[in-house]
């Protein structure tokens, strides 16, 4: 493992070269466990021209999360009170003779950002953009096995609720239900906050859990996810309670269905991902829905649960092999509930099978 | 309720009028939530002389935690693909005639910050600093209610566990399940990641839960809370498992009650937060405990779970009266493990009663 984090490092190194800047320092945590293998709170990674250094407000434990490191990069523990990470990186690299120093504008605040020029004044603080998160776009297939593992689990725990009776069940209990089994099947946490939609809540993206009771004839969407080894996916089906879907739950869920199969099909090596919002979206639009629907058909995962690139309609950018994705349209009809279907698959080349899908619970709609 | 926010409002307004910025914009989403009565996410609060506007990128829903507001407050809900609200913010105070801005630095990337001076190059960006989270440390008998409830809340659900086999059982499950209770007795959610520590890993401050089973001789360490309607309290115990504690468990678990008995002790109005931190950490050097001892030994709790005042060595100023701290001295024997006792308490004047403690679960030692 750790050979990877030392030549994801190299990478960034000689971008950073290229770019004119000597040294950079990376402090969103995502990006410094991506380089680092691991991230303890408060820690940030600078990645320079003779040695990387991860300077951490912490020891480092046993933990793997935060331990994991390799041979060429030296961990250096603030003193207590120690202060800032990203001040005492800014001291360190003017200290070590850098000149001038990568920052993630995106993230550093421009008050941690004022303290790093306070305390270095002759270091030049540039942009490093986006660097990281775009080498973090394209997964390896260690990273695809983690996501892998990680939906296996979300099946798991989805498909166990589902033998479950389910009527009378707040939506709050459901989706807490759902997160203890998630780490009963070994996942780390929940890679994000469960969501339970009944009746009226139904089809809505990113519905927080309430009070409101299961209810026969209700439409019941679920989107959950498995975070492990930080790796995170995210699968979302909708399901009937009782006996028969009504006339117009079944002609919503076969309009929701085929968008996200167009969305799934379009999924090739050198699609623009605009074009694959467009496949899904227009299917909805075509049914009247246009208005409503929410600004992303699916985006990136990886080490965060919302990452590069985006599902969407202004969308730059083309697919390449190896990124994992998720497409999941949905459509919600206010009063009355509606449909999300939400699966994680990476794009692979045709002759290597095309799409993989990671998600693999049924998407027939079930009455439970 | 309304009106409170308005009234919070007017304070921070006449306070950016004293020091020369008519208009202040408020990111932080407790900030926004503490002013506003609900922040949906990814929304910011612009605070002018004439009108105050919650910028949204989604519409306000029934949900108490988003869509509260008054009539004081107008909403401006972003149109879809609007980009960023603070951007947003800045185009319109410079279109409303604002020639100054207040923005919270501490809170705001620098590619934000940047943003927002590209999109308004006449609008002079000044910082607000923590003028808000300072406005939050004293609270109103409506927030300390809050907190009330969800200290009940918390003693609650760890009554119950406290009732159950806890042997064999490991430190994940016994998390998720007073999560789970957290969620039965009314709480929207835990406060924190719960915090469950067994054996070796036991006294350890912020322990993320493992794989370890509850053995017989352990120490156990929990740490909680409940979020009631936005507030978050936090209560620490750690019991012995198994018959009759060993020498070195009792020696320990009455040193360290001893030291958070002081710390307690020492929460007067008007006291200095180091006082109080020296208090309790005193009683723990003078056992030759120090070098090994947390930076924190308190720390004020209300919309977050970590706000200001520090209870900590360097600490600067004192406390008030209506403050609600944490005091929480643990310590931890590498290999052997540790007792940590935690408190969330109200400061009050003496004629008051003193500190008024909210989290009532015994800290006797007890045995399970």
């Amino acid at each position: 493992m750790s050979e990877v984090h030392a030549v994801r490092r190299t990478r960034l190194r000689d971008r950073g070269a290229a770019a004119g800047s000597a040294a950079s320092l990376v402090s969103r945590p995502a990006n410094v466990r991506y380089l680092a293998g691991g991230a303890p709170p408060g820690a940030v990674l600078l990645v320079g021209p003779e040695e990387d250094v991860l300077l951490s407000p912490f020891p480092l434990t046993g933990d793997p999360a935060h331990g994991r490191t390799d041979e060429r990069l030296r961990v250096a523990v603030l003193s207590a009170g120690g202060g800032d990470a990203v001040v005492a990186a800014a001291d360190f690299a003017a200290k070590a003779g850098a000149d001038s120093l990568a920052v993630e504008e995106h993230h550093l605040t421009v008050a941690r950002h004022r303290a790093m020029a306070s305390v270095a004044p002759r270091l030049r603080l540039a942009d490093l953009g986006t660097a990281v998160e775009q080498q973090r776009v394209v997964k390896d297939e260690e990273e695809i096995a983690c996501l892998r593992i990680a939906a296996e689990i979300a099946d798991q725990a989805l498909g166990e609720l589902l033998e479950s009776i389910l009527v009378g069940r707040t939506e709050r209990h459901l989706a807490l239900e759902l997160e203890r089994r998630l780490v009963d099947h070994g996942a780390d946490g929940p890679a994000f906050a469960t969501s339970v939609a009944t009746g009226p809540h139904s089809g809505r993206g990113g519905h927080r859990p309430t009070d409101r009771r299961v209810e026969e004839g209700d439409f019941l969407s679920v989107c959950l996810g498995a975070n492990y080894r930080g790796y995170r996916c995210e699968i979302g089906r909708t399901f009937v309670i009782g006996t028969t879907p009504a006339d117009w739950q079944i002609e919503l869920y076969d309009l929701v269905f085929a968008a996200q199969r167009a969305g799934r099909e379009a999924l090739v090596p050198g699609a623009a991902c605009r074009d694959v919002d467009r496949a899904a979206r227009q299917v909805l639009e075509a049914a009247g829905h246009g208005e409503a629907l929410a600004p992303l058909t699916g985006h990136g995962v990886g080490l965060e649960i919302q990452e590069d690139p985006q599902i969407a309609p202004g969308a730059m950018g083309k697919l390449d092999a190896c990124v994992p994705v998720t497409v999941e349209p949905g459509v919600h009809l206010p009063g009355r509930g509606g449909v999300r279907i939400d699966d994680t698959l990476v794009v692979r080349q045709e002759a290597d099978g095309g799409p993989e899908l990671l998600t693999i619970t049924t998407k027939e709609l079930l009455a439970l």
